[in-house]
């Protein structure tokens, strides 16, 4: 199998109903992109998280129809977005960040081809905006700690086992990549986050800048550059991206309290 | 260290001279950051790689001073920018796609922060513009590859050696990470790609997806989903981005010659 498609994008094309994917970037309209806004202008119908809804600008949502459901009800939530696409229904299902990173688009993929799927949904034209994910932002925010190369891996086991988890970021940690963690801690999950720090603490050296990221990209939004040594886990919650730096990465000590971060493009050689 | 600050970002906002990092996305216009225009039509000079000075649209350059350079000299020209801020003027500094992944904003704080770099560099307030990364943008276009944990590696060893080039990609695929590769060949480096390879076919089985984005948000990009077995690494060349799906990603056979392809949230347990 191989094919080749010239990228179109124009959501606002099509005629008949559609299923566009969007992500909202962090929150802040300045890294809202033009597309997104634009397919969310031209859809009938915003579907997503009750969360996600409401950060979307006013006067982008207008008089559209909004579907907002509780987390983790995602492929209920695709269900319906694809239901409404399939009556000719022009449908933006909202993600924050990224919708392809740890977000909506994939859900409603798995929601279209799942076995049990009305063959119907399989019909409707389905296309992803991009955004800035929380990782891009925040490693902004504090400098440029993804300069290098670097793995993201999501700390909720609720979809896959805590084996897969310890694995990845063991890897990241023996190929000494930057390693950006999502979804670091739950009210359900109150423990894997210091088990995971374990073993990051056992491979990399107490100097290790961390880079903490908590609802980067909106007005109460944070970032914090602390070293590995003096992380405190309990200020992480679901709200956090964290970033532990590689063996190269550095801190630059800020002159106004605000320390930047970096890894630099050159890795020495052995 | 524990450094928290809260986010402006407002460029604009500030007198005197300053140094703004922004990435122009993959190129077109819908995938152009508002911050990434406002702090271009802020400045006063545009520091960067030619090509890249020549995607920004014509309007939003105006008549603001231009400052192209040759590919692969991103610390004499991080130094310009930074010489220019120094003298007071506001300075963007141009990198496509998101300027902290494999791009200026590290070169940015190397030169800055280097041993033998002028003292005075260090009081220029620089900031970073997020963007939408190449990864992000092939993986919209392509579906939803990157909606499970994954890996990003610059193939390039012009200022890392290959030994852990390899070392990382072997980690992605013993840890069964989806991995996106950048700049995956050059001229002067013609034979990394085909071992690259050899070592992912030894540890992915041969319908593996693997996705191929080339100037994706550009007129002419053009994405593509193959097989690990059918891959013809001959059509790669440094503008492309290749993404290799995990065990797990999935390929959905296009019903108009575009398949898509995505990763599932879940991860079967062992």
């Amino acid at each position: 199998m191989n094919d080749t498609a010239t990228l179109s994008g124009a959501t606002s094309d099509r005629s008949g109903g559609w299923l566009a994917v969007v992500g909202l970037g962090p929150g802040d309209p300045r890294w809202l992109l033009p597309e997104a806004r634009s397919s969310i202008e031209a859809a009938d119908h915003l579907v997503g998280y009750q969360t996600y809804l409401d950060m979307i600008p006013p006067e982008i949502v207008g008089d559209r129809q909004l579907h907002g459901s509780d987390n983790r009800v995602e492929i209920e939530r695709a269900g319906l977005a694809l239901d409404l696409a399939v009556r000719g229904q022009r449908v933006a299902v909202i993600s924050s960040g990224d919708p392809g990173v740890f977000a909506m688009a994939a859900a409603v993929f798995e929601a279209q081809h799942a076995d049990d799927a009305p063959a119907v949904w399989r019909t409707v034209d389905v296309t992803v905006v991009p955004g800035v994910t929380a990782a891009l932002a925040a490693a902004a925010e504090a400098g440029a700690p993804l300069g290098h190369d670097f793995c993201v891996v999501s700390l909720s086991d609720n979809l896959k086992p805590w084996s897969i988890i310890e694995r990845r970021v063991l890897a990241a940690m023996e190929a000494d990549l930057v390693l950006a963690l999502y979804n670091p801690v739950s009210r359900r999950r109150p423990t894997q986050l210091a088990t995971a720090f374990d073993l990051i603490r056992s491979h990399r050296a107490p100097d290790t800048p961390v880079v903490l990221g908590r609802d980067v990209g909106r007005p109460e939004g944070t970032v914090s550059v602390v070293t590995l040594a003096d992380l405190d886990l309990s200020v992480c919650d679901m709200r956090t991206v964290i970033i532990v730096g590689s063996t190269t990465t550095r801190i630059i000590p800020g002159a106004a309290g605000a320390s930047r971060v970096y890894t630099p493009r050159t890795y020495p050689a052995v």
